[in-house]
């Protein structure tokens, strides 16, 4: 597995706009993005002979982008699922260039979340997840995300003394980092005033804890590492991914909410895979549907102590400027969410020193991340290298 | 990619009954058919670390399978698609083995497709497919597969002129060999009059030219080729698989049918990845969804020329003792719909040469392919060698 370190790369990167109503399809927005990203690697639509994506039930197929495209694609994958999913799709990716399947993989999301599939909503406007997992929750009117996770956050606040302050730190130093991000949908400066003044959505959960549902699309192209080397941008290795499922530490009542995770379990492989540790991260892309997910993966990677995370954040160590910048995009609380591909290509504008305003001085090493697995158990993360 | 020819293997295989209304849940059918699997290779279910499945959307998902049965899993897999896919998520599999992020993968599909959701139905039981190519379809009154394929039938007729009997004689030989099957649902001996004593269900294809919705689970291991030959049963390896995205022939009116397909495309790339060609194929499990599907793949294998399946069909050579035995279970006509899989347990157990009365002699490479892409233009395939 370790021949897998290092032996491909993301080699370009595209997005559309971020916004409340797209007014075109999820394949006119997965075109766009596949389009910009592809030219960004400085390759022609030609080269690309792979697709992946991964959706719940709103998203543009492969044999969809693929027939717009005219592309002959020798790899093509359709994840089902969500928020737990992208850095797994991205490792499928980079192993079918790293055995030789396919040259050229694009690996994109494109989802109108805001105007058309609702995934935080419970009305008609929600996007039917076709779960059979959700037969043991709806009963009990747990219909939403937000009503998951907020059990979570509950349980860290009673456990730990994690206070509101603390949850809505991860909101304002990630709007901080909004300001200076030009696809970001939320860029006014916030303070903590404003978070407290912001109107409960699920207790503790104020509407600036809860992600922006957002119409977008985001794409990377990965190819091996030597031939990333003769495009047109600095290379940014895959170093390590991982997969993981563990328990679901809100319905089970761990001891440790953190550690029972499958982000706990993708934090050992992931950093074994790479070959580094949290020490090593320079600037962390932490799925973050919720403030609390944030929280939980700061404990579950290993970057403080169970427990530590609310004064972790206090700290200023998560900021602009802090020891370990997380979600310098403005994460899904700000910039939009686009279901996790949009961390990746944060990742992969810092680690190319193209962030502008925003750059983390010497990135090298990056680590983004999907769902942490407090819904479903599943997980997966991916750390990029600056070559 | 040479590398990966016979570099894995499939070690166990494993199916539930196959019936009409199983009275148990996809999860419960999953787990049996994943521990008979495991069981068949000689491992422990703790062997297991990697869940790998296809599904529309009636399935029991890699999540709940590993909950249920306590696995730590380092990959998880679930496809979104139908009959297109079970070929190439073993491809997946077997690389992610070969890379060495798995030891130990089951490849499942599981579903209630007769007592619940319905694939080829069109009111209210059928499965609700959330596919966006639906709606180019359906405001044309084309809501059934059996609809679709029908096209493709009537073009073949059209076109050169394939005839009723060669349809039927499909269903026939395929019969011929579920007598002999005590996993297939149909065992009762078939004659071509039988066959046009049966009543249409959408011209030209009749009751017997349409495979059974079936309640059923099939699973199988993959593991190195190294690995498997300490393990309990004869090396079954994996020589190739591909993918691939072709044009829809139904739709485009292709002058060659078979030949702008999907099907077509897989064809010569898991020939090349496996180094073997249509003459060194000891037996065909072929998807047939219908009846015509078979004549299809038949010229897109190369097996015969363009437009001359019905007169191959015709000449015995894909019946019993022919030169190409063809669907040796049944078939989807006779066997059972598990949605592709049990098209690669049959292989595997006639590559073992544990196939009894319908063992095909000095069989020593299978071919095994997904749906061959004329609804939405996806398919693959995989090629299995006695080793």
């Amino acid at each position: 597995m370790s021949e897998l370190r290092d032996s491909t790369a993301i080699a370009g990167i595209g997005s559309t706009a971020f916004t409340k109503d797209s007014g075109v399809s999820p394949l006119t927005l997965a075109l766009e993005a596949i389009t910009t990203a592809v030219a960004d690697a400085g390759l022609a639509l030609g080269d690309i002979d792979g697709l992946a994506t991964h959706h719940v039930n709103d998203s543009a197929a492969p044999h969809q982008v693929a027939s717009a495209l005219g592309l002959d694609v020798s790899w093509f994958h359709e994840e089902f699922g969500g928020g737990s999913k992208a850095p797994g799709v991205l490792g499928l990716a980079a192993t079918n260039c790293h055995v030789g399947v396919t040259r050229h993989v694009v690996v994109y999301r494109a989802l109108n979340g805001r105007s058309a599939l609702r995934m935080g909503g419970s009305g008609g406007g929600a996007a039917a997840v076709p779960s059979s997992d959700l037969q043991y929750q709806v009963p009990y009117g747990l219909v939403s995300p937000s009503q998951t996770y907020a059990l979570g956050a509950r349980a860290h606040m009673a456990r730990y003394g994690t206070t509101a302050e603390s949850l809505g730190t991860v909101a304002v130093q990630q709007r901080a980092q909004a300001v200076d991000n030009p696809r970001a949908l939320m860029r006014a400066a916030l303070t903590i005033d404003d978070y407290f003044d912001s109107r409960f959505i699920v207790e503790p959960f104020r509407l600036l804890d809860c992600c922006l549902e957002t119409d977008g699309a985001c794409a990377v192209v990965v190819t091996t590492t030597e031939r990333a080397r003769d495009l047109a941008k600095p290379v940014v290795s895959l170093s390590g991914w991982a997969w993981a499922i563990g328990a679901n530490g809100f319905w089970t009542g761990a001891d440790d909410l953190a550690h029972g995770s499958g982000a706990s379990r993708v934090a050992s492989r992931v950093f074994a895979m790479a070959g580094v540790g949290p020490n090593d991260v320079d600037v962390a892309e932490l799925y973050d549907a919720f403030s609390i997910s944030v929280l939980l993966q700061l404990e579950a990677y290993g970057f403080c102590a169970p427990g530590d995370s609310g004064p972790y954040v206090l700290s200023g160590a998560t900021a602009r400027g802090g020891a370990l910048p997380v979600n310098t995009h403005g994460g899904f609380l700000s910039e939009g969410y686009v279901h996790g591909l949009n961390h990746v290509c944060e990742a992969v504008e810092q680690l190319r020193g193209d962030a502008g305003e925003r750059q983390v001085a010497d990135c090298e090493v990056a680590l983004s991340t999907g769902q942490p697995g407090y819904i479903s158990g599943m997980s997966s993360a991916v750390i990029l290298r600056r070559m």
